[in-house]
């Protein structure tokens, strides 16, 4: 039994997201399994850092997965880029401490949301960013970002239904860039709720377009009403772009 | 009836090329000549400044059009974009002069060839580079390049059989930049044969990973048999970046 740490990139454009759905699906936890339960020989489960949803990108998902005998890494890994789908890559395969665990030992993920603002659309870029088309006030949105960063309950930027888990969480950064034909955020925190990424995209954007003004933000909050907060902003402009993990976790 | 000039970006992975076949197919002119037929009320022909293979792409392709009916350059644009696929998309439109021609009257052309010479494939660009996978040896490649560069018979870099027509072009330039991933070639020229960039790009491949010498070159090029020149490289990492007129032309 030999414990592996996996980093991955792919394109879910033509995904039901990663996280496999009845005996599969159209997933790429579900690429990803049916492959190394056939290297394997017997049943492999891959533990991703968190599900991505339906046409969500990654260039530094993370997966933990147990192969019963011990595999020379390289090889491995040249084994799934052989067989994977064009559209996923491992980037990256090594040897973990058998407590290992992708998703349980996260400590943070930073996740860029692109936003083309081009009145001219980008046919090279589609599937990678939500096609906006009308400009935004960048400025109106990071005072807004400011507001959003911090530690918050932020079940008014979840699509799931309040429960008994916690919906607090901490967000260390928002950094907005700009260039002349594109927003991206990149959001950087010790853990994401569901669709909170895309929430958080939704409401910056109606900051930026005028219809929400900065100082409704700590309202929002407050309220832990999804209804109060902005719309869900498109899948496709989402991805994942790298998953933090302790040091010691990882060497011990 | 007035006459446009039309600058074109397409991404050609679904396309089985810029001419129409048949009927019309599913290639660019035909998706143009389709829609603006119906603008129009009556048959369009839309002029290309040339062909594009299956699967080639475009960044500034240039065509010409007649409409019986003189519309707003803006209104004409944006109404194709509203209407044409999420691959294609006019980036300008204007007025030209009755005898403007995209094809007849075009002195110049430029093409980038992108060679993926990374172990890993990225995922992303999947459909806009070669993913040839291996590093080339690029110095030699550019002393390759200059013996192409000039006035020469290229029918050995051409898929067309010898006929009537001349075969003779001008290479003003190959530029070949490089990254950590990527190889790219800039191909700026008077003209190209059917395949030629291609071909060209097989052929300095070939170069660059040691199984042929620059000293061929130039036997290659006065032997004017396609069997000398190197593999024909493929459609994805193939854009036609920009098509250049006389200023006279436009504006007479």
């Amino acid at each position: 039994m030999q414990n592996y740490k996996m980093i991955l990139a792919y394109d879910g454009s033509r995904y039901d997201g990663w996280q496999k759905q009845g005996n599969t699906g159209n997933t790429i936890q579900g690429k990803l399994e049916t492959l190394l339960t056939r290297l394997n020989g017997a049943k492999v489960e891959v533990n991703g850092s968190g599900r991505t949803d339906a046409g969500v990108h990654a260039k530094g998902q993370t997966a933990s997965l147990v192969m019963d005998t011990e595999w020379d890494c390289h090889v491995l890994q040249e084994t799934c880029n052989r067989y994977l789908p064009k559209d996923i890559v491992v980037l990256s395969l090594e040897q973990a401490p058998p407590r290992f665990h992708a998703r349980l030992n996260a400590k943070g993920k930073i996740y860029t949301y692109r936003i083309g603002t081009s009145h001219i659309r980008n046919v090279f870029e589609r599937n990678y960013l939500y096609d906006y088309g009308k400009p935004l006030d960048v400025a109106a949105m990071r005072q807004a970002a400011v507001l959003l960063t911090g530690t918050h309950d932020f079940q008014s930027f979840c699509s799931a239904k309040p429960g008994k888990k916690s919906t607090v969480r901490t967000l260390y950064d928002i950094a907005i860039t700009e260039t002349d034909r594109e927003v991206r955020l990149r959001f950087h925190g010790n853990g994401f709720l569901y669709h909170m990424v895309r929430i958080l995209t939704g409401t910056l954007i109606e900051v930026g377009n005028g219809s929400r003004r900065c100082e409704e933000l700590p309202d929002i909050l407050a309220a832990r009403d999804r209804k109060k907060a902005g719309f869900l902003a498109p899948p496709e402009g989402l991805t994942l772009m790298e998953v933090e993990y302790d040091q010691k976790i990882q060497n011990q």
